[in-house]
């Protein structure tokens, strides 16, 4: 089983362009870039000295791997219609939250390729801790993108669409979700004129032990204890934040679903 | 202005035992450790050499600072036992939401030493990166604490009783309430026979992200990206799981105030 020697990247964003980097990287042959907007693929093509388009007619021939590293809502659209130029390709696509069977009605050979990391345009992916998700319709590509994987990264996992779809739930909460917690925090913060750096060793220390054990075994706070006085003063001072305080109260009920809470019905957003 | 050399440790719960461990291992001299039950009060006395006692009365003579590692609820009053053995002492209490002028009524001098921190049993903790929060009632006492936490940390701040109240809301969030998220995302992946340490990656880079810059800025996901096909996906799989269900809408909406999300009402919680 040969690693594929005529890539093509279709998609500019952060995911294209940390995932192009890396694959140029390793040697891994990519031999396009095609995107919607010719100014964002152009400037990727560039860093990587390979070819660019805006026209999805101009696919090089024979190509062995299309990576769809588009809009989730744009994956269907976008392999229907390379697939009448490459209908021999692999189809990939990289997102978490969209099944691999979308591209079933249009491409012979589809997969997914996600790497389960929140790209930002600063930061450089540790690649060895990046998580590969790979899925493909038949088990030679699976093995495929399993080798891939292995050559740019460490960690693969074959994870089915069902299991992607709620794996990519999780990933919402501890990531997004987790985020916007110390958002919130930050937020709170600058009202007393505190500096969030205040709160950084706390937020170290809270994930350090996260890893160590059972999230749920570390959870200390108000809510575990059942401290009732704490909740209620600090609900009062939230009653000027709404959202926030929706959050807290709902945040203390999942946390331990025996408090004597309101329900959600007596916050502003409610009837 | 001299260091205590008479301290009184009350309490042997966590954060007495560290303070109590750090104490002794900066030559800063406690006495003795008072507790109600006599059993944690001799353990810890024992690891740190010195007397003990679960009798308030048996307080050791001119004992020159009195640590209240006690829980919130029980500050005022053990506060009010002891200053009346100990009425020259500078009482401060340990607990991030409770106001030092709750001691005001009972004690002649007073304060809060406050290390913000999470503690656990099994992790012994950083104390350079601890921030100690001070304050006291009058400006020697105040200059003392902070020069106690010089000696035993790095980070000192003076905190006022307002200040702090608000400072715990914002740990809440940053430490109980992110801690909470990576323990539904366990629970999450539990239910598919994931292991959680595929998410341990993107943990640490949500960390590491809202470390560097405000996590405001960092926010990614289907929430601030306006995705209400992944968002509605997500809810109809969370909807065997009202809190988590309820956790997502209030989520999802706190960090993205214009998406189209259904009340709280609509969840099984209200009315």
């Amino acid at each position: 089983m040969n690693l594929p020697t005529r890539i093509v990247l279709v998609g500019a964003g952060r995911i294209a362009t940390h995932l192009g980097r890396r694959l140029r990287a390793k040697n891994l042959r990519i031999v396009q870039v095609l995107n919607r907007s010719a100014k964002a693929a152009q400037t990727l093509a560039d860093e990587l000295q390979v070819e660019w388009s805006d026209q999805w007619a101009d696919i090089v021939p024979n190509a062995d791997w299309i990576i769809l590293a588009v809009r989730d809502d744009a994956i269907a659209d976008v392999g229907a219609q390379l697939s009448q130029y490459a209908p021999d390709a692999l189809f990939t696509h990289t997102s978490g939250a969209t099944p691999g069977a979308i591209l079933a009605p249009y491409c012979q050979r589809y997969g997914v390729f996600y790497p389960l990391q929140s790209f930002s345009a600063e930061h450089v992916p540790l690649w060895s801790k990046v998580p590969f998700c790979v899925d493909a319709a038949n088990a030679e590509d699976l093995a495929l993108l399993k080798k891939i994987a292995k050559v740019i990264g460490n960690l693969v996992y074959h994870i089915t669409d069902d299991q992607r779809a709620v794996l990519h739930i999780a990933a919402v909460f501890a990531n997004n979700f987790a985020n916007h917690c110390f958002a919130v925090a930050e937020r709170i913060l600058e009202q007393q004129g505190l500096p969030f750096e205040m709160l950084h060793p706390l937020m170290e220390e809270t994930l350090a032990k996260a890893l160590l054990d059972s999230p749920e075994n570390m959870q200390t706070g108000p809510a575990i204890r059942g401290d009732m006085d704490t909740i209620q003063r600090h609900l009062r001072w939230l009653q000027d934040h709404p959202l926030w305080r929706t959050l807290y109260v709902d945040m203390s009920r999942s946390i331990n679903p025996t408090l004597p809470l309101d329900a959600p019905s007596a916050s502003p957003q409610a009837d």
